[in-house]
């Protein structure tokens, strides 16, 4: 019996996503409520990982574990024993040919900038820009020079990462929204490489604070190798949105 | 040389605002900070206490310290040094008869509640009521019985408490506000007696489930008495707002 579930999170306190050693994961997390539930150890696959620090408000992973009493009471027990700090509001159950991550068809990223320093309440889902301010309408006029089918390789933190297979990417969407202080980048595509949104948006900011003007990222795509036009912006702006299926 | 000066907390992981043995509480951190800054122990007066897990957005403090260099460079100071969890975001130079709690004539607090469960991104800032609902309205027809001047002794948790002088306090206002899930409790006052707020919205939630009628809170109230009608509602979901000068 195979089972889907979506999961957010706070990431602040976290190791990332992917077990390790520390125990101080998400997975390793639902992984021993998985256990105690079912009384014997058990293995979820996420849609991907996320790195430390980074959020979640719609990870999707899978597990396979007979449960006979439907998927309200599966979400009650497994709330119990939870930090608040993580929270798996939706499973249901799904066709053994379900995979969280291989079924998967794209995901939905924000990343979050805030002009000035944002508050307590805010400040461990944003990127604090204390002095800078941003220039919106430049941000979407390099951005648009990214949608599409490309090679990522100048986005990734570690063009050698043998996790992906290839580094081309098909980018949906890609767009900049301002509410007042809070600057909102939104990116949907159907995968990414390590570290492309963090990439992207520490690249967009370049453009938005005058570094870099807008038609500069057509060269730094086309480069297809990591430059240091590129800097990878802090973990904490970071939310896994959606993950499509 | 006086200063005023405003700070916003996350409540969650302090020992609430005056200063304590553990060292952990915001008086201490800002005052920790402050003995570096001016290279003596310099003592901060707060517009009065936060309970441990309460939050501010606007609490406010003085103290006494030669600054020669103005309030900007002072706010930027004391940012060094201070976790994200705190944030002085104001700072003024203000007459010596200034006292942050003397010279207060008023404060507004919140209080959230979130009908079902809260996310990982809410849960530290409000009351996750599960599966009960709120009826607002009633909830706003009890709270009318309770604006003006009164006693409420019947809404403290310690009613021997001698840090308030007196028990009468004049409330200007008392409203519940829906927004979706998430209803919030807006109060203004002269003063509040020891967890009037916590009380006054436990109370409040007895009327919003229908366990008390909104006319049940004008026996409560002329009791001048604590009952079991009045819970204690827990800390997380309250906020000082706004101290009035």
């Amino acid at each position: 019996m195979r089972w889907k579930c979506s999961i957010a999170y706070d990431g602040t306190q976290y190791d990332g996503w992917q077990s390790q050693p520390s125990g101080m994961t998400i997975q390793d997390f639902v992984e021993r409520r998985l256990e105690v539930l079912f009384e014997r150890p058990t293995r979820i696959h996420g849609s991907g990982r996320t790195d430390s620090g980074v959020h979640a408000k719609g990870q999707v992973f899978h597990f396979d574990g007979d449960w006979p009493h439907g998927s309200d009471t599966l979400i009650r027990a497994l709330r119990i024993g939870h930090p608040d700090s993580m929270q798996i509001y939706a499973a249901e159950q799904v066709d053994e040919d379900f995979h969280a991550r291989y079924s998967a068809i794209g995901k939905r990223y924000s990343y979050s900038f805030f002009e000035g320093y944002a508050d307590p309440f805010e400040t461990r889902y944003c990127w604090s820009l204390q002095n800078r301010k941003l220039d919106v309408d430049a941000m979407n006029a390099g951005a648009v020079y990214l949608l599409g089918k490309h090679d990522f390789s100048s986005f990734t933190a570690n063009p050698h990462d043998d996790r992906e297979d290839q580094p081309v990417k098909d980018l949906r969407r890609l767009e900049v929204i301002r509410d007042g202080p809070r600057i909102r980048l939104i990116t949907e595509a159907d995968g990414y490489l390590f570290r492309m949104v963090r990439s992207l948006a520490g690249c967009l900011l370049a453009v938005g604070i005058g570094k870099l003007k807008p038609d500069d990222l057509i060269d730094i795509l086309a480069a297809c190798k990591r430059s240091d036009s590129v800097q990878t912006a802090p973990a904490r702006g970071l939310c896994l949105e959606k993950v499509f299926y």
